[in-house]
């Protein structure tokens, strides 16, 4: 038997890689009772939105007022995501627990995406480094290797490059990095053959695996994650989010669903699984004709189960 | 790094676990079709109905008829379940390659379900072992342990009494023993600590995991299962199949989701992914109405996934 770890944080990414991906507007009051509920459910992390343009993404042109609000709520850790050094000058002034910013290991998909190669995300986030400790900020900065095991647009991904960008990342300045299977492409033994390197690579500076459902795999490539010493997941309530390039495919891992998987393995994440039940089904609602995911919702957690000794 | 096997063998249980508990008759000529394109698309192992009294479940009463077909087929396994000795006369007579008598670990379970102890499905097996011999049939007998991981019932099953029961089983005269998660209770670390534990009384009569996608862990599961050296799984094509007692939740483990991930992570399973993939979509339209399951007839295999080499 391999050891799991005693806890592991599951991170909301709802707010953020989630309603990014899907047409309705969640207006920002609503959004202030998601994270509300989650922080009441036992949620620590989460992600409230992206210092992207608003003409790009609408749907989190709010995202300086969640993180205000965000900042009022005890021992919530706010992240936000930002593409560049502008978006983090906007982390850095709303007081972010930590920014995230990502990069594309696929060139193809970091072009199309991003409009940058990875060598120049590197290069902004020295940039981004530099602001951060010239405003004496304590925002953390997390590089985040995205098409880590694979791209749609330009297929295999090299390992070696993913790793060699994570080392770029921490060489420039990232107090942390994370590895994310944007499109869906990751399987258990990837994972857990680059997580162990990444891990090598990186120590306790790795500090999390974000992964899509694309192909029924998220939970499967937790696991392999968890095996390999990763603590800490992004997840989405009712797995909304996911991949542009493979329509109708499921989007993150979604929250509910890893926590009752973390919780019945005896992992703690501090969550309550009924509460963070209550909220799916609030949210649900909230986003009435778009798809939604997960299945803990369906069957229940089962009665037998000790939610209060494991939240 | 686990070591994971070169090669595993997905049984598909869709014309059974699947048809049995949804309400759409599927014509025999349909069930023929899809059985022959099982077998196009690779699959050796195919359970293909259950030798119970039609009344009780008038979707698999031409179970004979397919027994008869399948073994028709070159290199095809083909296996039936039984509830009793009066079914596995009938798997014997059709010289099925393995009837498979489930037991249920749950006290509770088994009286609801089989009108029986534990116990008293050991001494069926007794008979039928005795009846097998008698007729010098080479028919194989599985004995499949059930609700090993939990029970809707009963809650907490103890490990235990499943391994007791197990022990008992092939004392009984099981060719194989199995492990069933029948209600969906299982994780990823019970699975892997069962199936070490049911590997060291059974050793290579332990024959397969047979994990239900109801709480969204099938694949988690299997993976688990595959690291503790389970080397067969059973699946349903489109995840059909379930668990009575969630209504709404998911079934089966997806024949074309775990086929797909034990390809991508180098385990043979001698399954050619489009051609199953087609098989999936024409079996759905049989199924027009009936909730399905599975996440890679969405998203598709990556383009630059070589589906060849694995075939």
């Amino acid at each position: 038997m391999n050891t799991l770890p005693p806890r592991a944080v599951v991170r909301e990414v709802g707010l953020r890689d989630g309603l990014q991906s899907i047409a309705t507007i969640v207006p920002t009051e609503r959004k202030i009772e998601w994270i509300r509920a989650a922080h009441e459910a036992g949620q620590r992390e989460i992600e409230v939105g992206s210092f992207v343009p608003a003409r790009l993404l609408p749907q989190l042109a709010d995202t300086a007022e969640l993180l205000a609000f965000a900042n009022t709520l005890p021992g919530l850790r706010a992240s936000v995501l930002v593409p560049n050094l502008k978006g983090a000058e906007r982390a850095i002034d709303g007081g972010a627990h930590l920014m995230i910013l990502p990069l594309s290991a696929s060139h193809a998909h970091s072009l199309a995406n991003l409009r940058k190669t990875p060598d120049e995300v590197v290069a902004e986030l020295s940039r981004i480094r530099a602001a951060r400790d010239a405003a004496g900020s304590t925002t953390l900065i997390e590089g985040g290797v995205g098409t880590a095991f694979g791209c749609t647009l330009q297929g295999q991904v090299e390992q070696s490059e993913v790793l060699r960008l994570m080392q770029a990342l921490l060489d420039a300045g990232a107090d942390r990095v994370s590895l994310a299977d944007t499109v869906g492409y990751a399987d258990p033994r990837m994972v857990r053959e680059l997580c162990e390197k990444a891990i090598a690579i990186a120590g306790d500076r790795f500090c999390c695996g974000h992964f899509h459902d694309t192909r029924g795999m998220a939970l499967a490539n937790v696991y392999a994650a968890l095996e390999s010493g990763v603590e800490r997941f992004d997840a989405s309530l009712a797995g909304i989010g996911g991949c542009p390039h493979a329509p109708g495919a499921s989007g993150n891992a979604a929250t509910e669903d890893l926590a009752y998987m973390l919780a019945s393995m005896g992992v703690d994440t501090g969550i309550d699984l009924e509460r963070l039940l209550a909220l799916r089904g609030k949210v649900a609602g909230w986003l009435a004709g778009e798809t939604l995911h997960g299945a803990l919702h369906l069957a229940g957690v089962p009665k037998t189960f000790n939610t209060a000794a494991i939240a």
